[in-house]
Order: C-alpha cells, then sequence, then structure tokens
C-alpha cells in the first residue's frame, strides 16, 4: 500500500488525522464522565455495578438520574455527529482540497463539538447547544458537498 | 499519498463515495427530524430547551413523546446499521471489487434504508421494516465476507 | 488508487481488516439478540411489532424488559467502543506501524470486547466488564497516541 509510507507526506491527511483523533477521544471522554457522574451520583444500569459503592448489592441504586442521563444524552449527541464528520472527512481529504481550506473545516469543527459538550452538560441556555451543533453539521455538509461534486 | 490524486481514477471509489455520503447524510436529517417533532409536540429532553416554544423555561415540557421517540429509534437503527455499512464498505472497496458487483451492493444497501426509514417512521405493518433492515444487514455480511476472502 | 491492488501485500492492513470484521460483525450481532429476547420476552417498542407474536397488535406487549434494556445497553457500548477502535485503527494502520505490534493491538481489542459481551450478558460480577471495557479503551488510547506521534 503506497499510500503508507507516504502519509507524512500528505499535509491535509497529517491534519485530518490528527483533528480526528481529538474529537474521538473527546468523545470517548464521556464515558468516564458517565461512570464518574455514576459514582458519585450513586445511579447504577446494572444491579452488578451496585457493588461499586456498597457492600452488597442494592437494588435502591438501580435508578435514573437526571445528571448522569445529561452527559449520557451529550455522548450520544457526539456518537450522532463526531462518526460521520470523521468518515466524511476522511473522503473529503482524499479529494484533495486545499489545506488551507481544510484546516478551516477541521478546526471550525473540533472548536464547536468542545462548546457544545460544555454547553450541554453545563445547562448553558438555549441557544448555544444549538448553535454549536449546527456549527459543526454544516462543516460536515460542506465537506459531503465537497465528496459528492468531485465525485459525480 | 498517491490515492489522493488517484481517486478520481477509481471508479468503485467514487461509487462508494457517492453512496456513502447520501446514506450518511440521510442518518444526519434524523436529527433535524427529532428536533421539528420535539418542537411541534412540544416534548424536550432538556429543561433549558423549554425556552424554544414557551416564555419561561416550563418543567412540563420536559416530557416522552411517542412520535419522537419513534424518530429516535429510527435513527439509533441508522447508527446501528449504516456506519457498519460505510466501515465495511471502505474495506470492501479496497479488495478491488468488479464495479458492477460494487454497485449493486451500494445501491440495494441505500434503497433497503430509504424504505426503512419510511417504514419505521410511517408506522407500517411489519414485516416490511424487518426486512429492510435484514437486506441493509445482508448487504453488509455480503461486503464482510468479500473482505475477509481477500484477506484471508 | 494505486492502494487498491496493493492491499494484498501490505500485512498491517490485512491484519487490520481481518479483526475490523470481526469485531463489526460481533457489534452487528446485538441486533439480532436484542429482536430474539423481544421475541421470546414478547417485550417490543413498537406497536406494529406485536403483530409478530400476536394476532392482533396488543398494546401490553409494549413494554421495556431488563433482559432486552441488558443487550441494547451491551450494543450501546459496542457503538461507542468499537467504531472509535476501527476510525483510530485505521489511521494507525497507515503510520506504518510493526506487524506484531499491530496484531498486539488488534487482538487484544477483539477479545477484550468479547469477554465484555460475555459479562455485560452474563451479569458477572464486576469488576470483570468494567476491566474488559478499560482494556479496549487502553488500546484505542495507545493507537491514537500512535497516530498523533507520527502527524506531529
Amino acid at each position: 500500500m503506497s499510500s503508507l509510507s507516504s502519509m507524512k507526506d500528505n499535509q491535509v491527511f497529517l491534519a485530518f488525522s490528527t483533528y480526528a483523533i481529538i474529537v474521538i477521544l473527546k468523545m470517548m471522554l464521556m464515558s468516564f464522565w458517565t461512570s464518574y457522574f455514576r459514582l458519585t451520583r450513586k445511579a447504577f444500569a446494572n444491579l452488578e455495578d451496585t457493588k461499586l459503592v456498597s457492600p452488597t448489592e442494592d437494588k435502591k441504586l438501580v435508578i435514573v438520574n437526571p445528571d448522569v442521563e445529561r452527559v449520557r444524552r451529550c455522548h450520544q449527541n457526539d456518537l450522532e455527529n463526531v462518526i460521520p464528520f470523521v468518515l466524511v472527512g476522511l473522503l473529503y481529504t482524499l479529494t484533495g482540497p486545499e489545506l488551507s481550506t481544510a484546516l478551516l473545516h477541521f478546526r471550525v469543527f473540533v472548536v464547536s463539538r468542545i462548546f457544545h459538550t460544555i454547553a450541554y452538560v453545563g445547562c448553558l441556555p438555549q441557544p448555544s447547544r444549538g448553535l454549536c451543533f449546527m456549527v459543526g453539521v454544516l462543516v460536515t455538509f460542506s465537506m459531503a458537498w465537497t465528496v459528492l461534486s468531485t465525485a459525480l
């Protein structure tokens, strides 16, 4: 695979790799945030998990907690938006865009998702969260448009 | 990365890019459908969102609505099936399949997922939705089989 | 696309393709497991689905069942971890790692997710499931680190 040895020669691909990894790691951190809230709020989804904070399994700790659910909704929103960004972004990178244009797309997306998380978990008043969501979607749409234009 | 400049030379890759983008955009549209139903049904997941339709934050609008939940289940089913299709399809494209065989896979999948959405949100009687789901899964399985045959 | 013809020449890419397909298929099987539990436990999410086990549509079968919910949580955890593994793993493969190092990453991840599913659906006592989850996350983090080191 000739692309292997030449990954280092393609600036757009290096930039894509960096920002894709950053936003995927941000998404994965939501799992730990959920676990942290489950442990501190003592609200678990599985009976066997309650033993982590209780000497014996305790059915009363298998409850729904609003803080946990908020983090989980934020995680779900990441799944629905970050993964399409990475998939579309990979195809976009292969169309050979200008480095400056590509960097603009990648950076705006990453910043929009970080602010989205802050707005979501911090319960900031709308439309802050809605705007962050829309900016991320528009970046993905713009890259999708470029791929379709190139492919058709 | 030599593959960059030659994306335009590979018919299967161009076809994959086109259909992958179409089905990813279809999946992302479910977010807007959910938002539309949340606004018209006045059923929100977050207290701060209720201000979008109410002068002050209103706890009574933080409710579960069956129409919203149906669209969300359809979106979830897309996440569970469209993303595997794109990931497996990318590896499948790299095995160098015949263009006609590849097009058959991509087109059947995209059509099956569009009908799946119609069957789900339109509450069509079973087994219409189940069949659409199965057709999509079989396409992904067929591509996965080709990848494994090539790799092993 | 020159990488097409040479997929067979790159051992790391062949290994990645194989393990990625295995773990994606494992994830997709959770859908069928959910369907099996919905049919045998007679617990459905949609009214039209109840006709699969009842002569007429039956609202009493639109219920939440703990076995179904457990399989769905396991499926969700797969979405949150398997997809990042495949995306990060693809970028990692393109950095040109040693075959032995790459195989170690891929194999440990696949094994950790299979045991995670056994621990989750089998209700095994903690921290068995938590450890399986952590091993998978650490593999993905290690690959992400390699990509960032190469790209920066």
